[in-house]
């Protein structure tokens, strides 16, 4: 069994940005620029967008949070959103999810301007990694894509399993796994809460995506000998022992499914590093304007 | 066996549109206007065209055909693609493809507005499609799910094989029938030129969708017994007893499969038919604004 170790992956790549960022300094040119939206005080929430920001500081990008009260009226949120997609001096942001019950997700999204969205979540990044058009891919995913390049691991003709068909995780991902190309070009089945036998589909599979978050949910005898095993999931669990009162558990039961799996990715040091730096990514290719030119509407496509 | 006779069903849905515009006619409103743009002379192309023409007329809609020759310049075809998005007059417009080789087909997609997108190939349809917010479906995957609900056929649960990954058939009913809702819930493994042991995935299929383009390539021995078996493919093959030299086949080898079968498309007489009625749906939806409000430039998302 060899570790997926995003760890040390995740840090190459911040390495190779850091070097990036200060080539464009050395050129005299602006460096990139993240801002976060972040409502309420979700503990979870204030985790992740920390980790971003701080991540931001590391390989030299300028980085803005934006804190909004969890009361804070949907129109309200709307118009932050809109100053952020005609503020010039910022390249991309994000929304951290969820959001409080009142306020609809999908119409927040569908706000954000294409050519800022580094997180990948609107219809037009959706529809252009469906069709395989350059664009931002939706973090996740791309850490997935970039660690299985990292290691070399062989995908073509290879049967894939992603379990969870979630807009950010498990439906992107079996598109991407499909498509032409590298990392890619795998029979990929679609499991989900309404599969049955999944115990039989997971059997075949010589790679396995597991993003449903159930902590611990994927077992050995679920899983082929050698097989690729990348698990998506974080979930907060109680833990005493610890000082915060909680550990962070995957999707896979990491004890078990190690002695059988060929490679396996451990949770934390996993994907979870690996989705943070595919945000930096992101977040460069908006600087270098390498999917939209910021001077046109993106609805022209003249960049393409 | 029971056939799923697209003849049938295609005429109810003709039906159902007629009557619709009957109503909008007496309303005083303005009836569905459908233009199509055709390069070149390709016989199968002029075929599909003329096709789609005579339907708008049996249903009451406006059409308009533009032929252009098949050495226009891209830039003079972008052209005619801007006046139709800015002609107010018609409702939804299809660039009949395929197009000649010295055009970029992709650059000519994404010219097109995606509020009058009634083939739904743009990004912002394809994206909207995989995020299941309301939109144009592609006309062969449409006409797919709406054959699976007149006919009732339960895919919840069920496993689902796709032969083929294009954009326009395989890539997009892999994702709809994955999603939550009916017809959806499937379990799919998308399956292409790539995959391995391809007859050991569709002997394990509940529905199996064909779609790869090759004359009569899925035989009994592949089909699990009582499957639904669904077939995109028309490839025109020689035949001299026939008056035109030519005969429609399907992927499916319909003589051997039928024994096998629990349920069938013909081709001729299958999803082509299904294909032009999703087609005119698309176009009343187009008329009715139902995804998209005219007045509103489409990134504006208001209407969602």
């Amino acid at each position: 069994m060899q570790l997926l170790d995003g760890k040390k992956i995740s840090q190459e790549i911040r390495n190779e940005i850091a070097a990036e960022v200060k080539k464009l300094k050395n050129k005299g040119k602006k460096v990139p620029h993240l801002a976060a939206i972040l409502v309420g005080d979700d503990g979870a929430s204030q985790a992740y967008v920390s980790s971003k920001v701080k991540s931001c500081q590391e390989v030299g990008f300028r980085s803005s949070l934006i804190k909004l009260k969890k009361d804070i009226t949907q129109n309200e949120l709307l118009t932050h959103i809109n100053l952020l997609n005609n503020d010039d001096s910022i390249d991309g942001f994000i929304v951290q999810l969820p959001l409080p019950k009142h306020i609809n997700e999908q119409k927040v999204l569908l706000c954000i301007a294409p050519e800022k969205d580094v997180d990948g979540f609107h219809p037009v990044n959706i529809g252009r990694m469906t069709l395989n058009i350059p664009c931002y891919i939706p973090a996740t995913p791309k850490g997935i894509l970039e660690i299985l390049k990292r290691y070399k691991i062989e995908t073509e003709g290879k049967h894939c399993v992603v379990i969870g068909r979630s807009n950010i995780v498990g439906l992107p991902i079996s598109i991407l796994l499909a498509r032409k190309g590298y990392p890619g070009n795998c029979t990929v089945t679609l499991c989900h809460s309404k599969t049955e036998n999944l115990k039989e589909e997971t059997l075949r599979a010589d790679i396995i995506i597991a993003a449903l978050g159930k902590s611990e949910f994927l077992k050995a005898n679920m899983v082929k000998k050698g097989a690729v095993v990348i698990d998506v999931g974080i979930t907060r669990v109680e833990d005493e022992t610890k000082k915060s009162g909680y550990r962070l558990s995957g999707d896979v039961d990491f004890d078990d499914v190690s002695k059988k799996a060929g490679y396996i990715t451990p949770v934390p040091g996993g994907i979870g590093l690996m989705t943070v730096v595919s945000l930096l990514q992101n977040t460069l290719s908006a600087a270098k304007e390498e999917f939209y030119k910021k001077t046109l509407s993106f609805n022209v496509e003249e960049d393409f």
